[in-house]
């Protein structure tokens, strides 16, 4: 008999890179994304359309997602879509209605960039930089942003372990920016009743291996609208620093993702109910900006 | 372009037999173990060891869980184990020190069955039976339990799909037995840093397609001890009905399972912890039971 | 720079248990299944039908497959079925069928068993035990075949590592039972265009670990009829000992698995295709039975 | 009861895009790389070293896979590595190494590209551009591959689908570039013992629902040197129209995958053994090409 013998053993096993360890820098991280803090105490919502289609879908959203308390728009120009005949975002015509929106409201937009040659040109438009999960290996790309000094928002590749989703990490990092934000998005299993699986203890695992900030994606995570409340919920009391949700006005007539896209509706209710989730972690969410307008 | 499309589609897809179906029966379902009530708004927390050891083990370590609020004790005196060097657990002593602590404490004890000549037998001594993760598609180990009237907790299998888990609940629902508990205790994947990778996504599809109640394991879902809190607040805050947990006077001297068992200070202060995120969510967990000592 | 690095470490890391390690017995080991010998030089096929249907449908089919060189008879009496709701198998009437063809033809017949309190009762009928891959980790069931000294058929898990197979094949032999013939049958990936991923580098990595015989079943593999051939052959090249292939008369009319059956013809086509591959990895298929009968 | 019910229904049902699409073309491609007929009768043996790394190293390796029938050189000058301080290969001088010894040889050869910046670079000393794993799902960089003649090999993602990895083709179709070659190389999967699970039936799968030319890479499908030989094989079985694998005349001292590449006598036993292998599947390898020497 094996005393205190275990089916499998629990050692982690991680080889974590130099500049993303814990143990070389043990506060924990913040990014500044034009003004707002992530990684702190409060708790960050990034919401957004998934593509930006026209100036009334992203301006109508982006207003009521700030009312209801998001502090960074999301929205996609440059869209990667499995195949080539499907809607592949407006492109720098979408950039340039993602910073109009910017100005009128103040808040700092996410966008992706998947191609080396687009880095410069994204970052002229884009507050933050975002990387997408099937570019989390595209170590060119990596090392582009990384030649940067914007904020980048990696995701978690869904087939990448998480040693693999902190090497990239370092990739960014060895060439200088210190300034990611991982995102846990859904892995990819046998189980086929979700889009994504959502790794949610990835969240815990990540925070005390990296000192480097992590928000999860429950829209991607699950691809269902109504699994999203409840796996929102779950990652504030998981530990995460914020969150990245698909909002859209009319989710029926979405170019892209509009089954996992809460409307404006859900999206209201959601902030209200995360606030109370999010004071029972010790953490706390922005008041809705109404008063503010 | 194809208007609305996306990568991957959301339809669910799953045929839910007819017995769980939440479409036959929309309340939920409420189980009965020994006048504990699972599946209504007080969340039911099932603590103990791994497997049963001692009567010192199990007696101190029911003792403290009873304090914090525990309200159903849990022990293995079956053990399935992947070698068969491991220690294979006290079988039928095992049993008759769980009767005793019950006695004392008034607590109701779970314990997993894994042979249809047991089943009889371990009936005798326990309130709600265990059919554990490997032998979730047990077939006439499933119709076994199934003839009987005791509360079934039925782990979902490393492998099972949400649709079999559904099938294999329905395998005792079908031979009359309605008392039936899930129980999402992590999936194997790809990744190697966690045991399991838990599905918490798994407690809102569930809570969706079937009346029966659902609580997680975090301690089989993580397989790690410093992640069983986090994971214990993110299974409630996504709506789990209960959380089961492992729980040792001294989780380094622990014949199986200890390093991902909690000692008596993590439970108590998880315990505090799951209070606040149970109310956030509109649930309640029994107060502390101290004063009833 | 790290000299000789690469992105994933080779070490296979296995802890091969004692009885089935080919270090403590580095010869083949041959299971004699009445008279028929697995794990020489003579490639074994064992054919049948899914389920045992009928007394027509067993016996055309076990006359064919035997004429064109099938050496062992299959057939399900007692079915593990996901839903209870699907056909079960014609129990210990199915048996009979079975022992009743196995008198006119000689062939050896291998039979699932799935409940510890019929093992003897199967064991009187059958030549051989299978385990199905649902019950590779019960425990019970296991231990129970190694107490007799019947040859068992273990079909790994769908979600079961090497090691895993591994383990459970010593809880056999750990009874005193060395008749063990272990058999890949498709484990469960992300990917759903199959049934299941056959995974043949399952062959040499067995092969080079245990002393047992290794056989393969591509039926279950792949789930789809018209895969079978290239996986059959391409498992005999990988140097499977034996293969298990599910064949009915009329697979249209199958109560279980026809998608996947093999008619008569293509069955005989396979063999002949077989025997030319068989000898190209320096291993032999025993010539058409015909002559005979 | 449900007849001719089974656990898991074998409808393939992927959508194949337009361009890849065997219904569109029946008839197979055969992809001219400078001179070598990939698809056709022949099977053929990509080889080389993983990493180019001086030009002893690649002039010698190279000579020797000639000598045994290997007809296309494969060599890499941009590595994709999991870290950032791995070696990252030798760039645009690698390149000048593998042109200078294709033009002593007569081989044609391959090599990974990885920017879209650099098509048009590698472009000019390569025969064929490789897309790596990772890159399956690079939008920009199909795109950019598109838009050139050259043959491209396109490897499976580790973790993507058969639809995924023909809508990928689909990319590089859809710019007007039709010489692509499809090759299974593992995928992503829970078993450790081996680097990748090597999905042979993808071999079949993709020869019947797409035109293009199918090859296998069995040194990254295991990640172990022991295993090539028996999976090669199995691939040939299988179907495959040829094998890419890594050979190196000092596999101790490679800088990259040693652990997985044959040395070279390996190589030439396993090109006379792989002969046996394919005119059992009427296919042949070209004889040695010593003589020509």
């Amino acid at each position: 008999m094996e005393a205190n013998s275990c089916n499998i053993p629990a050692s982690v096993g991680i080889n974590v890179p130099a500049r993303v360890n814990r143990e070389t820098k043990p506060e924990a991280s913040i990014v500044n994304v034009a003004g707002v803090e992530v990684g702190g105490t409060e708790l960050i919502v990034i919401a957004g359309p998934c593509a930006v289609e026209s100036q009334e879908q992203l301006f109508d959203t982006a207003r009521s997602v700030k009312k209801w308390g998001a502090r960074i728009l999301r929205g996609g120009a440059f869209k990667p879509r499995s195949s080539p005949y499907s809607f592949q975002g407006l492109g720098e015509e979408g950039l340039k209605l993602l910073s109009a929106i910017r100005e009128e409201t103040g808040m700092p937009v996410v966008t992706e960039v998947m191609d080396t040659r687009q880095v410069q040109m994204v970052g002229k438009y884009a507050d933050m930089l975002q990387i997408g999960s099937r570019n989390m290996q595209n170590y060119p790309l990596l090392k582009e942003v990384g030649m940067t000094r914007k904020p980048i928002l990696l995701k978690r590749g869904m087939m990448a372990t998480i040693e693999e989703f902190l090497l990239a990490a370092e990739y960014i990092l060895s060439q200088g920016n210190e300034n990611v934000i991982l995102c846990e998005r859904g892995i990819r299993t046998f189980e086929t009743s979700t889009r994504n699986t959502l790794d949610l203890s990835a969240v815990p695992m990540l925070k005390r291996l990296t000192h480097l900030p992590v928000i999860v994606d429950p829209s991607h995570g699950t691809g269902i609208r109504w699994m999203v409340p409840a796996m929102a919920k779950a990652a504030v009391a998981a530990g995460a620093d914020g969150l990245i949700m698909e909002v859209h006005y009319d989710p029926e007539k979405a170019l892209c993702d509009g089954h996992q896209s809460l409307d404006l509706d859900e999206f209201a209710q959601l902030m209200s109910d995360l606030r109370k989730v999010a004071v029972a972690v010790d953490r706390k969410i922005s008041v809705q900006s109404l008063s503010e307008d």
